[in-house]
């Protein structure tokens, strides 16, 4: 039974995962989308800031929303506005394995559509050493039970 | 020459682009990070609030990160702490054309590494009929000319 937005609870989390990230598809998703010599160039990132080979942090984000909709999205979730506060907390580097905390932390409901609602979350993903390497808010936009059934 | 922490003022702007996005690397991306249906499966997004196809917001952004790194960024940018405020305003569809505007809306220096400063840039993506698509806050992190000199 998908999850409508009466059934979520602010303070609500969940625990998922978990997702090891290769050098290969780092370098590839940079060389497309973030061709930085940190997110690209191992030998060239050594003498940057990063100190080595770095996940883009939009990979970083796609690889944790990957995890997000496999554990937490189903047929009454239509999407989000956006996201606030997304932060790159350390690099995500070839070899770690993500797990991510996802906290309901607001939901309020549409002043004018009353077959949606929207409900907040903050995703927070760790790496094996318990190290958080990114978060952000997500404003999810979820269907109401009341108008679905 | 790169363009240092000192280079940048408030209220400057820039306009780049332009990029078309294909329905086929709509679906390749979203089948890699964001499986939803609306995403990776042109009849079920009919039947979607989206009525259609539309991008993975976070493919939105990397294809405007991709915009952004060949014209703005160069060797004295060292990433990002994080994005503030990022909006998915419009669906982006196939066939869509992407153009980005960046203003410098704040810039401050780093109370304790007297070689970074940071630089906040509000990135906006517009589509080829001047809606915006989407919209961010990047917080990035600068060389300063002083020190690097």
């Amino acid at each position: 039974m998908p999850t409508y937005y009466e059934d979520y609870e602010v303070g609500d989390t969940e625990e998922f995962g978990e997702r090891t990230v290769t050098k290969e598809e780092i370098i590839e998703f940079a060389e497309k989308y973030d061709p930085q010599p940190f997110h690209t160039d191992e030998e060239a990132a050594k003498e940057t800031m990063f100190g080595g080979l770095a996940a883009s942090g939009w990979h970083t984000a796609a690889i944790c929303m990957r995890m997000y909709v496999d554990h937490m999205i189903d047929e009454a979730s239509q999407g989000a506005r956006g996201v606030d506060e997304l932060r790159w907390i350390k690099p995500l580097r070839p070899g770690d394995t993500l797990t991510a905390e996802v906290e309901v932390v607001d939901k309020y409901p549409d002043e004018n559509n009353p077959h949606i609602g929207y409900v907040d979350t903050k995703l927070t993903a760790y790496n094996q050493d318990d190290e958080a390497v990114i978060s952000w808010i997500g404003l999810g936009i979820i269907d109401r039970k009341s108008t679905a059934e």
